[in-house]
């Protein structure tokens, strides 16, 4: 039987929790102000962006398994770090494209198994059926980058491009089967940690790409 | 006044509503990883279009009448019998080219029809408006398209497209009416699923289209 | 600390923001039914841009903030304001184009302004944290106009032109401000449409734009 115990909490303390996930909110958010820029957009598109990629996979799982109002909208910390990341793309934007690129790549791996792991545990917390909590953590991991290109009027880069959304399931999957084998939560979710940054970071120095079907 | 007992199961069997209601999903999830197909995407898009398509409709059906978590999150057979459809279409993409247009027509008007008045029956459960059911039943039967051609950044079909979504509000509305009038839910059910099913059909072959305004 | 009675109930009497709350919707649904007609959509285009311009926003919002159903759902006069809106543009769409523009601006901006306040006064409400109240009644502003834009596949207005969303944004936060002040939530709901209404009009007439990151 999967634990109904609220996994994130025990794996580390909550303030530690809370800082990684704040962390993860703010990268996710720089990411999404800086392609508010790309598109050339004003300072609100930056923020509603920036919101957005931050937070909306977030609010979707939390909608889709009953945790409503969403964490995002009880606890203004999460829009705060959101509003932070956007802000400091408008104000320092230099200063963001100096950030080398695989920094950003590597603390975007850290936010997605971040993010995918812990939607899946807190999809179990409610009592979702692990397969969909596997599916719940991956739209944690990508549902917010995936309403930013829809904003964007762009077809959801995380549907054509290399292992990304299969690295946040990896992750989720590692997590619910080593619940199952009854190792403690702690470890199950670093272990899903670990298996979906580890995953993301060697698709990208190797560029994998998932297979597709040949069109006729 | 309407009926507040639970309309489909009284249809039929509540195995066989179940049955027929994951051979539309299944149908549906074929459909949007098909499109996925088409637009070049992976294994993962195919996957992610599948689930959208077949299950998006119901969702937001779910969502808006207060059904939360939806049905299709709490029961994974759904999402079961989505990607099961999606997996066929990857694995089996040359026999899926080689189903003949006609049946997929005739599968995709049987599946808009139960979704739609299944939808409606489901929203007048939840005591929501006969009006407003009628819309629910409508966005089950077209909502899964539409989020569809939203991720793949194009105007969703439904919009601009012959008799689709009227011919799922007509079942709809038939159904209603047909509660209204005293008749059973059974035959109620019955007769919206014939009128949305037989218009489509007919819609199809005659190559009918909603009036539209004359751009000035 | 702030109130949480229903502070647009206090603004006036019921019926009477009853009232103006279906006008807006009706103007809302004009407005996304004529950009239907733009995009050259058939009747059903029609009828499913106006309910989301018009209704979208306040979905989101009452979703979020957990007042689900949402509130358009629950009452049938909010979507019949939109349909009948919607179908004023069908059957005399060459009146509606005679509407004079500044006309259509003013109806546009004072609905912007009473959509915006009393979204925040509804999260208010609901014990949503009063940053976050700001954001809700942001959303329940442009909601609706970001859902038509993503459905007809082109990046939001609100994203990229002029001060819109932050008019909304800045009545809410006036409302809030008052609020805060002690001020009765009549005198404060009436600040914040006034300032938002104002600052609209003002911004339109100036053709202020919001402050853009150069792209390098």
């Amino acid at each position: 039987m999967i634990s109904a115990k609220r996994v994130p909490i025990q794996f580390h303390s909550a303030t530690l929790l809370l800082t990684i996930d704040l962390i993860g909110t703010f990268v996710f958010a720089v990411e999404g102000a800086s392609a508010a820029v790309q598109a050339n957009l004003d300072i609100l598109g930056l923020m509603v962006l920036g919101f957005a990629t931050a937070l909306g996979g977030g609010i979707i799982r939390d909608v889709l398994i009953g945790a409503i109002p969403p964490n995002s909208i009880r606890d203004w910390r999460y829009p705060a770090a959101a509003f932070i990341g956007a802000a400091v793309v408008f104000l320092q934007s230099s200063f963001v494209n100096r950030v080398p690129a695989p920094l950003i790549t590597t603390l975007d791996a850290a936010g997605l198994a971040l993010f995918a792991v812990a939607g899946a545990a807190k999809a179990l917390d409610y009592n979702i059926h692990p397969f969909l909590a596997v599916l719940m953590g991956g739209i944690t991991g990508v549902g917010g980058g995936t309403i930013r290109d829809v904003l964007l009027a762009r077809i959801p880069s995380v549907l054509r491009s290399d292992v990304y959304a299969a690295a946040g399931l990896a992750g989720a999957i590692a997590m619910v089967l080593a619940l199952k084998l009854k190792l403690r939560p702690a470890i199950a979710t670093t272990l899903g940690i670990v298996v979906c940054f580890t995953l993301r970071m060697v698709a990208v120095h190797q560029h994998w790409n998932l297979p597709r079907v040949m069109k006729h």
